[in-house]
């Protein structure tokens, strides 16, 4: 596939994510994390418009109305409206900002005719469709967080039929003490923080040949899991108190037992399925409570350098995490991300990219946990072994997870 | 006019005024105390359909959902949606909004059929009537501020021409002391709060014969008026400093001199329209700063008694207010609310209405001062002499103005 | 009693209700609303030294610091320390401030000897008395917050006999319409927003023979007062919720049932005993559950020129409400003030104090409500008929209760 | 020396740092993460009492005030009063808070006679020691921010002289790669944070000779360092425009130039003495400005290891950081604490300590990085070279300062 098709294959992807939705739910905005549907339609718009085609001969400058409406992040670009505030922007409209995206993609695929692109854009039209793939998943996760603060509950998609069955039981893969190769090694596209590619000590471990379930997790909180300091870091037990945590993040214990809303709306929680919607804090607490720990990204590296990288992605049209079906190691591509015990920070010798997208990454190095593996709202092609994602050690909305690590 | 042609009226004014809207702007909030105009559509008609349809035979109890998205504070009727919230609801989507408001308007049309109503529930009609003009004013104040809210600053309605004349400099009249019958003589409907009428002593004062204009109150600012602590009531001073107030709400110092954002897109100040948006903290500096001071509400009902009940009300179009064109005493009525000295307070021997409806006003009085007169985003049939609105001292969003008054 | 004398009387009564009170304790500040002890003394002596010494021929200015640290909310002066901050003040030390109240005496002294103030100041030194006697009322109701946010509970004052007895049965006066002669007549000392006298309209009202009791009280609690939203203002439901309150102020319910910690130390409720440390909220909601009301300020100013200015104050070294002994009207004075349902306003053609003294009462008459009548850590010769202390509605740290009104 | 000795050591020179203060000051609390000195007093005694006294034979139990007044975060002892309102414990006095510590130490002095105490315990007093010496740097730090919240800003001791030199010019030294063995080898004590001993492969690195100093700094400053957002983390920009930060803690901008408070009063700035009182945003900030970027604790260790460990320490007297005075590298030790690039996260196979007291480390390890090297007001005593102090991204009231490394 060349770059244009690729191009427009990202491209509409992101429009069927946001087909299913009205006009009015992509505008919703429920906390100041997550964004409007709408907005992440425009924003990934403008970033083409302004790290790839700006500045190309006879293109125009990016309207300040835009900069200013669809900026994220990048200080150096401008300012821009508060990010607590993107729920506010009914104007311009739905129909204006696909209009937008249009006049984006035709300008685009002029430039991505063959040998048009000057070569140093290329790198920045991988950066683009790396990026948009990130709002895809955004967009899920984004509008089930919305979706699930309106009191009736409304769902993004149709239900589905489920299948249900037993989860295996976990067992533990022996990894031995090593010098290991991490990052990534130039073959194809990456992100700055997955550089430089560098070895670093990795003593034995195990790590289990599964995700922790939602059933395992129930006997986490039915042995007192959020009642009990002992088995949380001290951040995570202030928060669990300050927030009335009492189970993962969607989960809802009625007569009829523990239930689950998904992106398909709420239905009665399976407990081979992996649990996922948990923070940091959460999943630190499990894995100490089952005498295990989190595995480094390191040593998910290491395994997963030894696994397929295939997994249960966005193409499988879940929505939700399923139970593992193979022997292990399974599930480590795809389903829920995994929380690391790793602290996001620099590779030795990091450089950030050149310019107003070196903010891309680096600048948030600080205070954020780092996940592995993707989930079922990943796209399969926007994610490799070497793919590092973070999170604060608080954050719920993401379909993040966990598998255990011992020591040997 | 029969009560069917009055209620077909009020609720197509609320239709007409949310028309020129997009279902994206109907759901727009910009703070707890405003809401979307969707909302706003729905809650008037949840009200008819718990007030007055819920108990008539054969009429159904209100749907549930429907209770816990639209019913506004209500205790006595059950739990509900969170203010600050109401934003979030994309669903029920504005078509079925639309639908259910159709829906109301059909059940409530055979009941308004000569005779059909018992008439216990005729007064409750009439309540859900001024209800709605209510909310037809809040329309309007609410989504100025949402508008606003957004960078590129949208307008609600097409830019209008504005004529422009110099204010009539202010004149003086002067009521003798008195003891005046305050409050609702039976004669047509009036809320509980307006109730019961009274005698009270009203010393002699002497009332100005148009509100305060733009540039009276442009004076106040150039002459250190938010710099100045000797003007205000200590909360107001807090006030000022904590939100950073320079001028009125909507007002804004370019280069170009001051502008002023209007439903019709921002515009130059016109120095002889009347100052509104102010709190009743800056209506009040305004007044010390003028040697004067803000009328009681008795005041003001005293001076209306003798006054013709013509005013800029809704029906004007002119969604802002305009320089005064007449001997005074001008403006009693339209145009800006008039902030009171007038905490909100029962009359003697207050009684509220029976049942839920006694929460209409009742709970309410406690932390807020009672504007008077109306405004240009007031129905005209929605205003009377002895009508009392309310506000905390802080509130701007409100089309909110002042008059002075004096001691003789 | 000459002023000299009258000065002296003031001043030991403010250090002998700080003798009990070591250092430490001296510096506590357990909410910004509140402060230290050693502060009070500092302040009031810096209000002598600010209103009466500054600019007397031959006294030097304030020293900057004194401004800088005792000022309390005068704009007019200048800058001055936040007032959350007071408590973090370990410098000057109690001893300096000690040493400060010494000096300010020893020049006030010989300014009081007969014929040598200039006779404009002379309202300035009763300013500055009845000043120190309100904050001889803080230094105890700070206190008693600060000590009680101590988890150990110590007192100020030793353990005294309560002896107890029923209440007497609550009965009714009835008081005809008239119109009254409101505020000071000019005959002795009084504050700016007791002026002038001006006659107002009251109705006819009843009065309760006596303050509500504790039991009373209980009996609001029992029926579900704290859990009925029907029974309060919308602001204290909401107030209710949010601070959780289920009881006044000091009240706890144990196993052996409910105590009430004084400044004597914790001990068990006496029936008998007026309710204190209410919001007004709290008098509101008991006031509307017993089928009455609060009255209003006038009301309670009718019913005071009937009565006798006896009660249990300061001097009866009580420190705590005590039961009714009395028919009625009884209490009107001390033991507990009387929340009033008049928000606090200026009489018609107030005019406040001339200079920064200016700032003393107008500048609040904004969001407080009225309360009269004294409470036992009120000075006898503080209080007076047209006396009006004023708080916010949700305040309960004063010693606050309340007597019933009704209509005819 | 022997255990009891150093007991008595470690004790008494926690009193002769309280010395100076009087009752009042030792009741301060200027902010939740800071206490009062104290509460330091007694706390540290509580240490002794709940971890080595109770349960040996003829030992009595804590008792259940002290354990509540005293315990800082040790959720297995039992509940405790919130942090934030230990500035409130007027009660008990500073004297009987001394009279505890004596009876702690009476029971103490019996136990460390030679062969009575249990060797399990031993470990334990231990612990009690080299925590009672970090409470003696937080006496230090958390008086000196206290102090400075007084507008007249008091000072801690007298001033002294200080010498002022130029700072040497830095140097860099280069360090290959190597597999370093890291943390605690089990020759003396050290906290369970630093163990187990473990190897890692460290890159080759290059480390300044000495800490950034004061005027070095200063030319960040006045390079818009403070403006630029390009240089700092994400989360450092938000806290600079939150937090309003200029300069470092206690630096000060008048006429006359650059000030500094010291705990021995305000002073000129020195531009040879090491820039303390960053957070670690500053660090990395100026780091990244100055072309560099912060050690990894490992770096700091692996240079440590061949540096002696000398420095100036509390009992240097200076209080103060000053200007290094040898070649590099110096300072590695004494004078500030250096922010390194690591987040406080375990070792590979760490395991906290046995019972209640394994909270003391590692349910902090999130959201805070690590420290190195100690500072003028850490006792010589208690550091080595595998120590790992810790603090949130965002503190700055600790002896905080910065040394630079960068890639060969």
């Amino acid at each position: 596939m060349n770059l244009l098709e690729r191009y427009r294959q990202v491209r509409s992807t992101t429009e069927s994510l946001a087909a299913p939705l009205s006009a009015e739910d992509q505008l919703l905005q429920s906390m100041p994390e997550a964004s409007p549907v709408k907005w992440h339609l425009a924003h990934t718009s403008w970033f083409f418009d302004t790290f790839v085609l700006e500045g190309l001969p006879g293109e125009p400058a990016v309207e300040p109305d835009r900069a200013l409406l669809y900026n994220s992040y990048y200080e150096a670009v401008g300012p821009r409206v508060a990010r607590a505030r993107r729920g506010l922007l009914s104007r311009p409209s739905l129909d204006e900002v696909r209009a937008y995206r249009r006049s984006i993609d035709e300008r685009m695929a002029r430039w991505l005719e063959p040998g048009r692109l000057p070569p140093a854009r290329t790198h920045l039209v991988e950066l683009g469709l790396a990026h948009e793939q990130q709002h895809q998943e955004l967009i899920l996760t984004d509008i089930k967080h919305a979706l699930h603060a309106n009191p009736i509950g409304p769902a993004y998609g149709a239900p589905a039929q489920v299948g249900r069955a037993a989860a295996r039981a976990i067992t533990w893969r022996r990894y031995d003490e090593r010098i290991a190769g991490i990052g990534d090694d130039g073959s194809g596209f990456a992100f700055d923080n997955e550089r430089p590619r560098h070895r670093a000590l990795v003593p034995g471990f195990e790590l289990a040949s599964r995700l922790v379930s939602a059933g395992e997790y129930l006997e986490f909180i039915r042995d007192g899991g959020y009642r009990r300091p002992a088995l949380w870091l001290s951040d995570g037990w202030a928060t669990v108190q300050a927030d009335g945590w009492l189970a993962p993040l969607y989960w809802s214990q009625e007569d009829a037992g523990w239930s689950v809303y998904t992106l398909r709306g709420r239905r009665p929680l399976d407990p081979a399925e992996p649990v996922c919607h948990l923070s940091y804090y959460e999943a630190d607490a499990f894995a100490r409570w089952a005498g295990a720990r989190l595995p480094s990204e390191f040593e998910w590296e290491v395994a997963a350098g030894e696994a397929s990288a295939e997994g249960a992605f966005l193409e499988s049209g879940a929505l939700h995490p399923t139970a593992a079906t193979a022997d292990g190691p399974a599930q480590l591509y795809g389903d829920a991300w995994e929380w690391t015990a790793s602290a996001y920070a620099p590779y030795p010798r990091f450089r950030p990219e050149a310019g107003a997208a070196g903010e891309y990454n680096g600048k948030f190095m600080s205070g954020q946990m780092v996940l592995r593996g993707g989930s079922c709202a990943t796209p399969r092609s926007h994610m490799r072994i070497t793919y590092r994602n973070f999170f604060p050690p608080s954050a719920r909305w993401q379909l993040s997870g966990l598998r255990l690590a011992r020591d040997p």
